[in-house]
């Protein structure tokens, strides 16, 4: 099954128009005519082989929404013409106790399979993404999409940048009578607020930029803090819950451990290219606060995060681009220059 | 109320006989005759001014037992002559949220007062602590001891060493089913194993001496890993619920971080010198692990934690001392030549 895509062929080259060969569908596939794919960051960095470890021609894309075109025999869940999503796992090993407890992120058996650049049997022996027409996914991680269709584009980066923020938000719990902070407002960060905010949680955005403080309470912020001005941080001292750093560039862990109540958890969702400086101890241990680390979603709970966003109608802030103008997306991307996501029409691809 | 102590004037010089006075006893207060008293690592960075901010003249000793000599007219919790204990802390607010769960050590009001060296109203206005005949204590914060009278001076350790252990352990739910590390097999961590062991879990120590092979299965422990052997720490690889790293000297705490199960923490009680190197966070992420900090525990925690090591039968393992031993002791403390923790008998005061 051949289908047109968006791909580089090596980590200097830009991305070009590829034609990519799609797998029989198998008796549990679902094979998803893709309309909209959000741009995550993730997506850049695997391209550009900036992680290394890339497979060429590598194809992007986790934040995939789009309809059901046809399933496999044994499907039973979905329907064709059904609107459907996709985002950063493909499969797992189904076995192990993660995978058991609906953790399929934190799968220990073979790992998860990746939505692009991880193993697989089809060709060319790497998964490919979501800058392509149509995917053929297995049905256990096809999910359902019970937002208004004419929302659709919006939902796509619910697929990786929602349920990124809205796990961590859960599993520390989240919700009225919590103060939560959100530190950086961007692609993550505008989710982390807006999911924190339909939780209940009282919300304090953290940014670098005074030009956000507006655009933060209109995303759902309750406060806006400058964390370069020292008072207003120390007027926050010791009263968060729980902190959600979604900035992966390297910066100061103790500026905000320090602003955690007792137990208070900072949660860190992205990986530093350079190392954090090394965090206070004696900040940890005299409020028995804790950092830790969140990826991504299970499966259960990203269908989890999807129906509760359609309940609150939360979507992604996005900025539509054609599938020609990725590189400069990419480029705007890492100049912050976007509010807050950019999404592929795929309907563009068949230009 | 004049008493004899050991203490010293200065951070460069060694501890000598002093002769201090302690309050006269209000209503709430237990005037307790010690016996003996445990010899702790802070003790003598607060002597020598390590931490900085030492009063002087400074009496260390937050590992008190003894017996009740009297009470004031309001206590009603405490009779003469009952055996007794008094840990790091006493005072504290009494009205802020964390003393009201019970967690006096993370009081928000003013503070916890420290057994030592922390502010008050009676001369020379900062306490005085254990190295000395006698303490006057709010009733508040004294212990019972429940152990039998002949492992008296072993109980001392448990004051600190024990509960520093003994809450964290709890609080992360050591148990049955439980896989958990103990770093460091010194005054801290030989009570971490044996109280973990009591507790039902699977205890593996961890260390970088061979020799403390045998003596750390003596003590409790189901395995030992020599720390700096990458094969046997490979071996134990996303298996750890809990690990807790009673190692102030700076260390790599990726080594035990990747030891961590999904959703496993890494639990410090001490407070480097020098910055421990900072943690991956990509360690973090990919398994929703994360580094804590935990202080000594909050009263009723302590009692808590004494009636469960008399009813299991768990003491310190100690080397009794003369007062005026005590620089030797701290020399070879900081050598770690000591199994595993000094006591001071404070019978030899009165000499």
């Amino acid at each position: 099954m051949s289908t047109k895509a968006y791909g580089a062929h090596a980590a200097d080259r830009p991305l070009e128009p590829l034609t990519i060969t799609r797998r029989e569908p198998g008796p549990h596939d679902v094979v998803i005519q893709i309309a909209y794919c959000g741009v995550c960051h993730s997506d850049l960095h695997q391209v550009r082989s900036e992680w290394g470890g890339t497979h060429y021609p590598c194809v992007p894309g986790h934040e995939i929404v789009g309809h059901v075109r046809a399933v496999g025999d044994e499907v039973t869940d979905f329907a064709v013409g059904e609107t459907v999503g996709v985002g950063c796992m493909v499969d797992s090993c189904q076995a192990c106790p993660s995978c058991e407890e609906g953790l399929e992120q934190y799968c220990t058996g073979s790992g998860f399979v990746g939505t692009y650049n991880a193993p697989t049997p089809d060709a060319p022996g790497h998964t490919l993404g979501g800058y392509s027409q149509a995917i053929v996914v297995r049905d256990k991680f096809v999910l359902k999409i019970r937002h208004p269709e004419e929302q659709l584009a919006a939902v796509a980066p619910l697929l990786c940048a929602g349920i990124t923020t809205y796990s961590p938000l859960r599993h520390w719990k989240a919700g009225p009578g919590k103060k939560i902070g959100v530190v950086g407002i961007g692609g993550l960060g505008h989710m982390g607020i807006k999911i924190a905010h339909a939780m209940g949680a009282h919300v304090v955005a953290f940014t670098t930029s005074e030009s956000k403080r507006d655009s933060a309470r209109a995303l759902g912020a309750d406060e806006v803090v400058n964390s370069r001005t020292a008072e207003e941080m120390a007027a926050h001292a010791g009263s968060f819950d729980m902190i959600l750093d979604t900035v992966a560039a390297n910066h100061d862990l103790d500026a905000f451990a320090k602003l955690l109540t007792r137990d208070g958890t900072l949660v860190l969702v992205g990986v530093p290219e350079h190392p954090h400086p090394a965090p206070n101890v004696a900040s940890l241990i005299f409020k028995r606060r804790a950092i830790a680390g969140s990826l991504i979603g299970g499966i259960a709970e990203t269908q989890e995060m999807l129906d509760f966003c359609a309940e609150h109608g939360v979507v992604s802030d996005i900025e539509m681009i054609r599938i020609e103008q990725i590189d400069e997306a990419y480029d705007r991307m890492q100049r912050s220059d976007v509010k807050y996501r950019f999404v592929i029409d795929n309907a563009t691809l068949a230009a």
